[in-house]
């Protein structure tokens, strides 16, 4: 998908919400039955409920590989899934994925070609060759993390002295390589000031921002700071949509509560003069 | 497997070679069909060849996941294989993995529990909450990225003012959490100055040092500034082993290339008075 079909999709929308599938079966509703089996049935159902109201799904692989080999099965049929009924969203594998430039051509051939996304998360830690074999697929998209929203992102993205902080240099970076154009960047919703620095660097990459909801951070900040001509943001929920109701009406929930994020959208999009 | 135990079996085969499986169907011997399936019947042989001489077999993720589900399955039985036949052999999943806390909950599980591999590799870019569920295990190791061998390990992981470098800033920070005894650290073997500075910094962790062979990196100086007196060091070739022939014979050269760099290992092991 080009970001100019996306941008249609966020207009017809109004929305510029990602659903984030982190399905751990301890937290499933007690109607479906404990077992990896199930990890389809609910996301499906999730993906059904949120479909009109979201842009985008962004299945979580650490909660797919944690069965092996039955996991990837899961996530192959739920990619199918999509792919048949909903064309028009917006995958997201968040994989950080990222080794030497053999292996990270493996990582991309699994992600692009063989679970068809159209972008994966990838990690910055070993450099351009690390990241390029994932720039040379056409309309698909490379989200590099930056600034995450986790506590340890103070570890080593913050500098202490007067250098420059690691989540610019990434960036700065990473702007000078081919196919740059592809690149995108994840940028924590509690992490405004960040993304206030960020948006002057890039401003026209699209940013993925998670941290809303369970996290704590704040749409209203995440639109200030991080909208531009084309929206040029993706802003991702996961568990405080899919964890709505742990009860039977547990779709019926995750649609209510992803309809009020877009409605909470379609305000700061109508503001700024990007749908009517 | 603890380093005690570790540590006797790279006295008791006089070698610390670890053998990569980054294995391409592409690369296969003639003698074997191109297909997923002739992976597992490839590296069975490599690994029945090279037992002997390396203490470690570390296959490389990409390498089977890019055949989705299936190549999760052939690892499986990869690991089930090693598992059965030579529970002496270090296992260490090259995964390159590191998310926010409850994913890294996950993966932890995939590769110590799932798969029961004795070590992963992990990158530390999102700093302590993405790597402490690894280190929750007991007698499983994490292996940090630090100093990398590949061309774009200069981008981000060196510092071009006064401050450290980043590859140090990884290891004195993570030196600094809970279970720090379990952590090991990836330092390229075409990297010997960094090599230095990281063995002053963490005198007893052990590394694993791959870019020997192919990417040109030299025993002589891995061991001159890495070894340590528990050995201290795993050393891993991939391609220059696994890939030593191409016709029917490549179990046969594998096994002569692998005893060739163990004959390298045990003199500097008896230089170093590490055995007899």
């Amino acid at each position: 998908m080009s970001l100019d079909e996306l941008f249609q999709q966020i207009k017809k929308k109004k929305s510029f919400l990602c659903v984030g599938l982190d399905v751990d079966i301890d937290k499933l509703p007690s109607t479906l039955s404990p077992n990896p089996g199930s990890i389809f049935e609910f996301s499906k159902q999730i993906i059904d409920a949120v479909a009109p109201y979201a842009v985008a799904i962004k299945p979580n692989l650490a909660f797919f590989e944690v069965y092996g080999s039955k996991g990837w099965e899961i996530l192959e049929l739920l990619m199918n899934y999509i792919d048949n009924n909903y064309p028009e969203l917006f995958t997201i594998a968040d994989a950080k994925r990222g080794d030497i430039g053999t292996s990270s051509e493996k990582y991309a051939h699994a992600f692009f070609k063989h679970l068809k996304f159209n972008a994966v998360t990838v990690s910055p830690y070993m450099g351009q060759d690390s990241v390029e074999p994932f720039l040379m697929y056409p309309d698909k998209h490379v989200i590099l993390l930056s600034s995450t929203s986790n506590p340890g992102s103070q570890d080593f993205q913050i500098q202490s002295g007067n250098e420059n902080n690691l989540f610019e240099k990434v960036i700065q970076k990473s702007q000078t390589w081919s196919h740059s154009e592809k690149l995108w960047y994840v940028v924590g919703a509690t992490r405004s000031s960040h993304l206030k620095q960020i948006r002057k660097l890039v401003p026209h990459n699209y940013l993925l921002v998670p941290g809303i909801g369970v996290q704590g951070g704040h749409l209203s900040d995440v639109v200030e700071y991080g909208i531009n001509e084309q929206c040029g943001l993706i802003v991702n929920a996961s568990r405080s949509i899919i964890y709505s109701s742990n009860g039977s009406d547990f779709a019926h929930a995750a649609m209510t509560r992803a309809r009020s994020l877009q409605f909470g959208m379609e305000s700061f999009l109508k503001k700024h003069e990007l749908v009517k």
